[in-house]
């Protein structure tokens, strides 16, 4: 990457039962040059979490400043906790010219798409219904009313791929994550990202 | 790649003294599966060039009937004799799901961009002015007025940049080939290139 340059936002997403954790933890561990994004949430801490590593904790109130002063990139209230990605983070890596990883969901990526256009949509899937039926069977906690719930509900979220620019398929977690290096680099290599060169001739 | 997908046909060209033939000799030497466009031209065949592997010979009469039945994806004529990419051979090999490489200068280029818009498109430069400069005295056959003609041309079509996909800097050889290679299997994951996953689940 030419010095200067600005980092680009890869935000990785999928229905469940596609595997983001797993791809997600197994590309950081291939690409330390990558960042990863961390969330703001108003949940108390667990043990062992550190404020600015794994989240960063924030008051309700706190956190409401930040949606009003449009802080967020995306942002979610679940069960009375919020979630979000503060602006500010992604903004200041990707100014330094390093390349932000966000693994979210659906809902949240479809946000930062509208308030980050410029980011690269990833959609994780796993390589087949039968496969995905499995993963699912293999977590053991499934009632079959739960199991039908989550099937369809992993089948409704695919229909999404269309709002994203890859698909990866999750056959192999480190084929998957060969292919999102490939993305990664290609992108770098897109030409609406590289039209200062222009100048330099 | 899925059985029965379509294959991609990749465009390289760039200006003169950019390295084309140098990074296309290397790239098809470290990917067998990609198939080398051949082309038809009107010129003789020299010595040890056999019709459809370095050339489609043809006689003149049939190449105009190629180019009136619409049979070329792009044309030229050059001192007499004309040279183009047949449609055919290139449409052939992407219904069987093989990907496509076409060398070409920029003029050629523009017109596949117009009967093909499908390619994928990538522009490959010199890492630099200086670096260019050195390539083209370094063919040590130029006058001062004739390098002055040439380093002129390779800036201008340059500018020709901002019509393609990609662009990809061609610092060291096995770089430039990296970084296509990247590209290949990026455009794969394209998510238009894959709409067709929507209907197995």
């Amino acid at each position: 990457m030419t010095v200067g340059k600005r980092g680009i936002l890869f935000v990785l997403s999928g229905p469940s039962g596609a595997g983001k954790g797993t791809v997600c933890q197994a590309l950081m561990a291939r690409q330390p040059a990558l960042s990863l994004s961390v969330s703001a949430t108003t949940r108390l801490p667990r043990e062992g979490e550190q404020h600015g590593v794994n989240y960063f904790f924030k008051s309700t109130e706190e956190f409401r400043t930040m949606i009003a002063n449009n802080q967020l990139l995306e942002w979610a209230e679940v069960y009375g906790k919020f979630y979000g990605t503060p602006r500010s983070f992604v903004e200041d890596r990707l100014e330094q010219g390093i390349d932000v990883l966000l693994e979210i969901d659906i809902q949240g990526a479809m946000q930062v798409r509208c308030t980050y256009p410029d980011g690269v949509f990833l959609f994780l899937i796993p390589p087949s219904a039968t496969e995905l039926r499995s993963r699912i069977l293999g977590r053991g906690s499934e009632t079959d009313e739960s199991f039908q719930r989550r099937f369809g509900a992993a089948r409704h979220e695919l229909q999404q791929m269309k709002e994203y620019n890859y698909v990866v398929v999750n056959d192999v977690v480190v084929s998957a994550c060969a292919r999102i290096e490939a993305i990664i680099q290609a992108e770098h290599c897109s030409v609406h990202r590289n039209l200062e060169l222009l100048n330099e001739w």
